[in-house]
């Protein structure tokens, strides 16, 4: 098996998810490309050195620029935060490396735009990190969706609640700063919603009229909590829209107590329904209206056979996966698709294609009235 | 008991469960009035006749003007299709009789404000019938709402989900006829969700961006299946909206397959969460953020316990409530404040109320813009 | 149509559920024959007057032996304690009236053969209410099993756990008193999971196992809470059986805190399973392993359909039933077998079978042994 | 971080948990050893180096009793099938290695009795790999149950349910073989429902009676489709006891459609209950009897909250663990336990109590009566 080293820029939360992607990937999904985990880059020396030594790379850079430049590197992940995503990409697809990069792909549609300006005349693989795709159940849906298993599709309904910041006492970390994190609930959750919208649909939000809501403006400073910043992002957003003839809604929230992680979506179709949770992420509902009418019922799938997506190569049926495990599945994906030079997505156009849809709701929000996802990202598709 | 003898105006679905709540109430809620089915009112003899049998009426009449007149009768009990509500409930309240109106209170907010302004000289207890607000759960979620359980509400989000069109073959009876219907799954549906965002959380619906869609746009006509005839009222409706602070989202369909007859909704506020599926109505569930953070979860109240409303009068715990049993608590209670004189809710301002909002989603609909809700019932209130 | 006078002797509890079911019948089941709450019994005459009052009776007797003399009587139906339905259920039927008796049939086996003896040469109808067999799901699930849906049975098992006496200082009343109720929870909810395991698999329990435990020993006297007085029944029972090949397991208790009236049932056959739960009773869930295998899943079918069981003689899909509706069905499904002369079940046959497993439960329990259910139910089967 | 070489002997599906665990643990539980997997030991030198090339083993060996004659060998980790864990157990601990068994203990109870004679004299950290008691909400359970939460204990119930041999086609592998398996669904699933009971409860199941029952006597041989061979242990095994004055209830099969690793279980007490279900592991339910009366619930814990044991070394609140992660905790317990010298539990202590459970399940199954559990283990804890 012939081998390929991995540099990862930023080490925080999903630097650890990626990591375990990378250190599992072989093991579970082996493939024709072994990734070795060389290098990870971070500012400060110690920290990064101490993240190195925990997560299992073996070397530690401080400079991105360095890393990039270096000749024996031949994938470069990205788990900054949004505001550095389009440099460091833009710069590591010039120098040729295939790129993976967290989502959302940018705190931007120009930057996103530029950065699939720069991945695709340097040949190289990219990847934005949308990892619900590969939820099991999410590529069943896919599949079956495609298959037509749900007939016309009507309806797509998302809500992605969370709670870490109910209590106005929690501080004002970065992820409530425009500055870095360009949007609040909507970067984070809504992109998610949304391209998972297009993903399982095969669909792209077209218009939309939204409204987003920052309530509780104002929160204490991490490293000084008797002084107050100003939140200058969304706590939550709600959007409406429409994707062809299929109505479109997505509500995202940081201030739902006791939604922790909790992504809900539901598919309406002419011929059927489709339920998912992402706390029970190994659960896929479908309502089949093709069945006899006494029949007809939620059927709620265990999706653990080994007739489902990706669970062969984990354990027997009814052994539940987690949550990192589909970050495991992207990075196996990415592997097959550097080593035989086909295309894998979500790539950065599937990326763009979100952040155009999040251009549209932010426009719409400022605006007050329906707007329209700019064009480029239908004539891309 | 003192006798008090109603009239129902109509005798279909709604026919059928206000009936039963009539001749139930005295058996489960005895209290100082007792109704007598006296009189129920359809324009075909025959068919009036066999309901009268069915639904155990004592006489039948075929004008509800003649009904109207009667001196015997104290009560008229409206369950006619929307477009008639406006000219009986007038005409009744004129005539000195205490009126409940099937929900929507009216078809347009030009009806329901004539209404409000004929039973209020009338001095007569006046109700629409939105029986959801008297489920258990739905009392007990505004009790402790009121009483600061979930503390500032930050999200109010509802879904009412049908599928009982989904079929393009399903005729075009006349809900889905805009003369007689007034609109479609909005004011059917949405009339619901409206009114249980102004009683569980105490504040109106303010404004408004909507979608109304059609998806199905021609269906055979009853009675001459081979002609199609145009679909005039809305397949589906989303709204999003503010309620002072709060945000609010709403959508509505007929077109989810699978969701027969769910309400679905959810509250989230600083202090905690609730949610409910009227397809469970017994079941409450609430996530209190001031428990112990170890023992925070999801609490599934199955609300039929004695200490709960209403639950006194049937069953021991755990031995649930159907769909008909929130009519017999309306009766019971409208007997009550016709008997004591007091006011009841929701009355025909509750009623105007969910009317000028739904007013507010046509116009944004219509306009795809966002849209004020008429000020009148803010005043009003 | 033709009346028919009925007589209640009780008026308890299962008195209130009675009364609503004779009500009811006429509305929601027009038949040959309509009903008529001609008179209750109870021993004092104040207290069986209210009743009479607010259950809908017209007239009131304080001896069952005159109830049963009456030559206007036509249906004598038993809500007593399950001590004196022997005595009451033979008078009945050697005066030429049809009986219904509440569960379980008697207190003991040689009493339930007696009213067995009595009632089949009397030619009059006889049921014991067995009411869970006409919960809509749990007779399409008869229907399915005897269609081969679930193919060859292999386990059959249930659980009903209330929570009702877990206080210590809940009073010793009747039911916790072995004179009177005969037994515990076996009689009172082991009766039901019995019987239901019956009527679902066609199999009767043929030998059993069983442990009856009385936790708390002793409580205080309904009348004098100071004085403590020895609990004489079983606070649970489990018992372990086999039913031809097939496995069954069974548990009842009333010291099961958050179970309220919580009977869940499951049965797997080499063809696919099916689950019940009693406090979500409109439902009934379904694996079917004829699926294809990635469709294959836990069906949850919301049996409110007008294809499902009694569901056109109540409303729309999706407008749930509640724990009263099966008496109805009971009452109206009596009421035609009275008029058509056919067989009805749960007959005394079907109650007796039951008694017996019981009988055996509570030798098992004596003796420490395996211990075969007596004979006789298998032959008149 | 000092190291310590790890062999395993077996690679089988245990075989790839257990490595999948060795690797995982220093990267989320850093501890004071780490665990380097130097060896992997199979019969077969072909299959065992292509284990070891996936599972990240250095070497491999061919016949355990050099593996544990090593001296570099600190732990020895036995995946075995049960027949043989009894002598290489006892040879790693005589030669001073650090045992960890797969469940059950052993094949039989005097086995059993050896292996934890043998580990005792020699010093050596012990454990039996019940993983179950390592899901962080069965350790909240335990930690709550402990704490007094639940009150006094009345009632254990648990099921655990597969559905892997329902065809009766699934060839006689060899765990349905006596000989190599021991027993059927009893050492296999029973064995992890009476170590949970031990775990949760603190009390050890004290004397059974029990019903094993082999549904489908004859499968065809693996190598040899055309030929069948006798199923020599049992599909399903049942079984009632006590446990001090708790009555426990347990149901173990392989012949459950729709189950497909599903371990159910129910505590009751006299302060609340608790349930749980192996599919949706992350969930813990509680209901509390001294919360308010109108408040009591069921209350669904989604145990991923930084306060819930283990948690705060994988992901954030929400982000759920899956089926392989107990394997790590118990890993990452036993190395400290190695390195501390301190106890570890499930050792072979709580190994032998299980087995002696099994023990008397089988002899009471053998003769129909209720049969005491061997008077060692509650000697011994």
């Amino acid at each position: 098996m012939a081998e390929i080293n991995v540099a990862m820029i930023g080490y925080a939360f999903m630097g650890r998810a990626h990591s375990n992607a990378w250190r599992q990937a072989p093991h579970f999904f082996p493939g024709p490309l072994k990734p070795r985990l060389k290098v990870i880059c971070g500012r400060r020396q110690e920290a990064a050195q101490q993240a190195a030594d925990q997560l299992g790379w073996e070397e530690v850079e401080t400079d991105w620029r360095r890393v990039v430049a270096r000749p024996d590197i031949g994938i470069v992940d990205i788990v900054t935060p949004g505001d550095s995503h389009a440099e460091i990409a833009i710069a590591a697809a010039q120098a040729g490396k295939h790129v993976i990069c967290e989502k959302p792909l940018a705190n931007s549609l120009d930057e996103a735009l530029a950065m699939l300006a720069a991945v695709k005349p340097a040949g190289v693989r990219h990847m934005v990190l949308f990892n619900y795709r590969r939820v099991p159940a999410m590529r069943l849906a896919r599949q079956w969706i495609e298959a037509g298993r749900l007939g016309r599709l009507f309806h797509f309904r998302a809500q992605y609640l969370q709670d870490w910041i109910v209590d106005p006492q929690f501080p004002r970390v970065w992820r409530l700063d425009k500055t870095i994190a360009g949007s609040g609930a909507l970067g984070d959750l809504g992109a998610h919603v949304v391209d998972i919208c297009h993903y399982l649909t095969g669909r792209r939000v077209e218009k939309v009229s939204s409204l987003m809501a920052t309530l509780i403006p104002e929160r204490p400073l991490p490293d000084e909590p008797r002084r107050m910043a100003p939140v200058t992002v969304d706590d939550a957003a709600l959007f409406i829209g429409r994707a062809g003839e299929m109505t479109a809604q997505f509500e995202v929230s940081r201030l739902a107590p006791g939604r922790k992680n909790c992504l809900t979506l539901e598919i309406n179709g002419s011929q059927g329904s489709l339920r998912f949770n992402l706390e029970r992420l190994n659960e896929l509902e479908f309502y089949d209206r093709t069945q006899p009418e006494e029949l007809q019922g939620w059927n709620n799938i265990l999706v653990t056979d080994a007739r489902h997506p990706f669970i062969p190569h984990w354990w027997p049926a009814g052994h539940i996966l987690g949550y990192e495990h589909p970050f495991v599945h992207a990075m196996a994906e990415f592997l097959e698709a550097v080593a035989k030079g086909g295309e894998i997505h979500p790539d950065f156009a599937d990326g763009a294609a979100c952040n155009a849809v999040l251009d549209a709701v932010e426009r719409s929000a400022a605006s007050g009235a329906w707007t329209e996802v700019k064009a480029w990202a239908a004539a891309m598709q």
